[in-house]
């Protein structure tokens, strides 16, 4: 009995590691981040005045990690532009999320239940993207243990890691904080992940590929629901980076979400109104988030 | 008749596109990409202080759109530094622009009629340098049609499209404005360009390459030394792009010539003086230009 | 005897020439490399408050030449994380310089004669980069002669040239300054270097590869040797680049010591407390530093 559970959850991994992601996962990958593109202050009224730079700047939210790990890596940044249906999905998901007729896309797909499920589907993207791109790695440096690690992190982390080029496009600049600065949890889990997965590439962790992607993938898709679902700023990791870091470091990091100004070692006269940082939107109240988006309209 | 007359264009057309760029055209591109570097704020200061960076923006501002497309396209950005006799122009205009004894080399290339010329040469380089980009992007990706309009557009706008930067290296940083943003006629000219160069390329535009490289360029050159000589803001395209942008956006994009601060969602205390963007310097008034420039001498 | 002497200095300059650098002398590139990062405000908090960030820095502190280069000749700038033993050595001289009980470690490496041990080193580390870079270029592009400086002085510079986006790493933003616009000794040091190297390459200077490298070594050693130890801030250049910048550019360049903020076209009203530069740092008094880190602990 066992072992036929056993049995049940390696086919269930292998069968799951298999299923194509296009067109369904990167559909909900897609929304939901543009979702939160749409979330961003002045991005509804960019779009209006020109599309050309909001496209531009949906583009980098849905294909900023493999522009990023392509550049990294020495490859073409505009390689994943060559793959038709991916662009024209994700113009399709820009257009629908900014210029639908009354504003129909962006309510069904902000209506909490159909959002997580959105939600759900980009963390099975988000999953398989970085074991990509630990074994893509992997392949053009057999023994690079950090270039393994940093595309995987770059492949989870995605337009987090470029937020301050990404704003500049709109026309804002935040040079005060970016995602190293302050990472957020889905950052952080993409950093964790793309260890594990470097460490079972190169045969340290005893575990199937096939098993770790399942079991990280059912992890991301639980913490973000969760987390989404109850507007919950909590991280997981807390418990154990506070001690860790007290060890190694010698202090605790601070929690994810006291109030980053209290880190600044630059005075900004330049940014009165003291808003929250941009990267910590994934965890904005989903309330605020309403109001906002009502305002632009 | 009339066979002769389509005769005589094609055979035009094809002699047109086979004239040499180098070294004519090209130093009408250098002569007046040079020209709108020093109408820059601050841009003789800066050739007198550190002739190092004055250099490196120069070269910008001649190679923005070769290094631009290498970077986007996986090669090497200092590839067209290779190219011994394009520095050497590029060097000696950018010595003679700023640093000729009595200011003779500015003053005579700054005389409308001659500018004209040179306004006309550069946007034979421009019109060659689109076509090139979409060609090139075909042959890396043959049905990457965002790829090839990407490339084009970047080879059409060249430093334009990384002002940001090039301020950057002057020591100006001006987040609130870049190109996308607010698009001069130059860039909509490339990225309309480009779609039409790669409508051929794909076959779904039934003209030869060389009878659209000889019209494109045409319609440039009779708009940009219009503009020049007339001093003129309107863009050809507004006709055609208000009703189409209201239709596919639901709202007409501002005219190239509003003031482009009313479109700030950033409050920026730290620009008093409310002066124009840079990149509207194409079509800055010619008065005010030597007004400019004389105080700055 | 005279041909003796001649034998004996060739034969010097042909042993230092193959001298191995991993692991000595690379351990002295980082220790002084990264105890300049801990020179800069902020740096103590910032490795307190987000390690990554930190690590990150210094990865660029230490190999940020090798990034650049990559990423102007088009390879990957990943590829120096592949080396598994460089990348080990940096992360235990940034940990021990930022974590290490009592701050013995760094008491140490910034005794003053210990330190200057360390300087020497770096600077056979440096000298040895330009020339490697120069023959990379020189492989790439056989008659680039403005690859082959370009890339001999990014390789010499190192993180200096990336030193805004070094800075936004940590959430610092200086844009009215970067090297190019006020190049420190170093800096300048590597471009004249690149420029004999390259002359050297392409047999326009009739010496011996191993020669020049030992010769540049030599005085690169003594200069910054004797520039630390006396706190000297006179550029060993000043004296030829006076005459020849008036007669080439119509202007004596700035001292490398003047106030910079003279320059400035931009009034800077968000940055209040007129701070030195963040690049003269390599010129900081001894003194004022050692009271900045005390305060820092």
């Amino acid at each position: 009995m066992d072992l036929l559970g056993s049995l049940d959850v390696a086919d269930l991994a292998s069968a799951f590691s298999r299923l194509p992601l296009f067109p369904l996962f990167d559909l909900g990958y897609f929304v939901v981040s543009l979702l939160y593109l749409r979330y961003e202050k002045g991005a509804v009224e960019l779009s209006r005045s020109s599309p050309v730079a909001s496209w531009a700047c949906a583009m980098l939210y849905c294909f900023g990690s493999y522009i990023l790990a392509d550049l990294l890596l020495g490859g073409a940044p505009l390689d994943c532009f060559s793959n038709n249906g991916s662009i024209l999905l994700a113009t399709a998901v820009w257009y629908l999320t900014f210029f639908c007729p009354l504003n129909l896309f962006y309510k069904c797909v902000s209506f909490l239940p159909v959002k997580l499920v959105f939600v759900a589907m980009k963390e099975v993207v988000r999953g398989r993207k970085i074991a990509a791109g630990v074994h893509h790695a992997h392949h053009a440096y057999h023994h690079g243990w950090a270039v393994m690690v940093i595309i995987g992190f770059v492949k989870g982390s995605g337009v987090a890691l470029m937020s301050n080029f990404e704003q500049l496009l709109r026309g804002v600049w935040k040079p005060e904080t970016n995602e190293l600065l302050h990472m957020t949890f889905p950052s952080k889990a993409s950093l964790y992940g793309a260890l594990l997965f470097t460490l079972q590439q190169t045969h340290w962790l005893p575990v199937s590929k096939v098993t770790l992607l399942f079991s990280f993938t059912l992890f991301m898709m639980v913490c973000k629901v969760f987390m989404t679902a109850t507007h919950s700023h909590g991280s997981p990791f807390a418990l154990v980076e506070g001690p860790l870091c007290s060890v190694l470091f010698g202090s605790a990091p601070p929690a994810a979400h006291e109030d980053p100004h209290q880190h600044h070692y630059e005075p900004s006269h330049h940014h009165p109104q003291h808003e929250p940082p941009a990267k910590s939107r994934e965890e904005l109240n989903e309330g605020t988030r309403k109001r906002k988006a009502k305002k632009a309209e």
